[in-house]
């Protein structure tokens, strides 16, 4: 197998995630080449002329001359195009994908021919806008960066996974796509429904008093960030991680209800004692 | 009454609130003189060493000299403070306070002797982190600063507030103190309360798997920020506005169910509607 520095990347969506990829590879000349297959001719053209990759095309056959194919796509899209890359790549490439949820991609790498080496991917980073116009060669620096090889994936495919992560600035993790999918319900899902519910209260409270959003301060504007992510990236990763989100769901909503009660009765020993916890255990976060 | 600028301006507490209150007042030169009224000596000593005020002591005594005094303490200790304050301060003084709620605290504030000019402010700012070292210039920088003077509150009073927040850089909007204390439990203790469950739910379920709090992204950070926040302060803050803080809890807490059904039985179309709303509001926010 290549190692990164002589290899030929192909990314698959140059939104947000793909765009970043692109740059921190450019900037760091991590590989031979860049290839980037994205349905926006805007995209695509913004990227060929700011030199962040060497060709652009909008179908996958250009992913055919890859040493490293990488979809950075939602959920579902990278699911759909996998057979696809599996009757082009060629023999050996590494096909890695940054979705959001691993389980039902893990499935479709499966699927793959034997010829191609499998791993899932995903960056524990991201931002509430989206777009090639979003994308940040730091955008990965520090950040975990969960990896799930399948039972076939070969060592050295692996160790390149690992090595192009490591070349973002990022800290690979391996990880079992079922454990990535109980966990990222917590804390990446039920944070997003949380603050997508918050403004949605917010929004109906507002129409009895329009002064509402202009009392709003940081704190809110914080909790609520998440709820201006992509819709479709969402509904992807909140379909695909269904009994993950609704376990979680139903948790937060016990926890949340014993401190309604707390509040709503004033038995401010018991507030006391969650909201210590709470704060004691976000300091160190 | 005096100008600002010839006016001697008494701070109770020097904490995040009054500590950025007296920096910025120093930077600005807006004030004749600050005194600071503080228990902790340590804090005092520095305060008083960098020059952010010119006297300080531990006794409330010292507020006698004062034209404006304000009291920047956590709720219930500033309606416990209230009847001195209103023994020893000096005829036609401003005494405004920073708590943040705000119908206790008006109830108090008319209970002083006539000869005071009472009003209530409320910062739209903060930080979850507290005390004298979190102390900033421009924390008041663009934000919202809600005044609720009382019936008696003469003009020349408001205008003196008004131009207090003003120069701090802040947007004094008048407001009453039951319209008030109904928005802020949905713009600013509701998303404390989601932040704290939020944190107390990945506690726990990172009792079952060590590996959550390394998966925790910045959303999960941004989501749960809030719930650092000083618990003392916000227990005050939640059992001061009891019915508003419960009921705004209600009405997420069905919003949040909604929500977990549409996820828990796939309705996608009803999900991308609530999500797609909010993150058209949230964009605008």
């Amino acid at each position: 197998m290549k190692q990164l520095r002589d290899s030929i990347v192909a990314i698959i969506g140059l939104g947000l995630m793909g765009g970043s990829l692109a740059l921190a590879l450019r900037a760091r000349h991590a590989c031979a080449q860049i290839l980037a297959i994205d349905r926006d001719a805007a995209t695509r053209a913004l990227a060929r002329s700011r030199g962040v990759v060497d060709e652009a095309s909008d179908s996958l056959d250009l992913a055919a001359r890859a040493d490293v194919i990488v979809l950075a796509l939602p959920v579902r899209a990278i699911i759909e195009r996998l057979p696809r890359i599996g009757a082009l790549a060629r023999e050996g490439a590494l096909v890695m994908d940054l979705g959001s949820t691993k389980e039902q991609i893990t499935r479709a790498l499966e699927q793959l021919p034997a010829h191609l080496e499998p791993i899932g991917g995903h960056p524990m980073c991201g931002k509430e806008i989206s777009g090639f116009n979003a994308a940040d060669a730091t955008l990965f620096q520090n950040a975990a960066f969960v990896l799930t090889p399948l039972k076939r994936t070969a060592p050295q495919a692996i160790a390149l996974a690992a090595s192009l992560v490591t070349c973002l600035g990022g800290h690979p993790a391996i990880v079992d796509a079922t454990r990535h999918d109980k966990l990222v319900a917590v804390t990446s899902h039920l944070p997003f429904m949380l603050a997508a519910a918050l403004v949605s209260v917010a929004d109906d409270r507002a129409r009895d008093d329009d002064l509402l959003f202009a009392l709003a301060a940081n704190g809110f504007r914080d909790t609520a960030r998440l709820a201006a992510s992509d819709t479709q990236t969402m509904l992807d990763i909140l379909l695909t991680n269904r009994a993950n989100v609704a376990s979680a769901m139903r948790e937060y909503a016990r926890r949340f209800e014993e401190l309604a009660l707390a509040v709503g009765g004033a038995d401010a020993m018991k507030l006391r004692d969650i909201l210590e916890q709470a704060a004691e255990r976000r300091r160190r976060a």
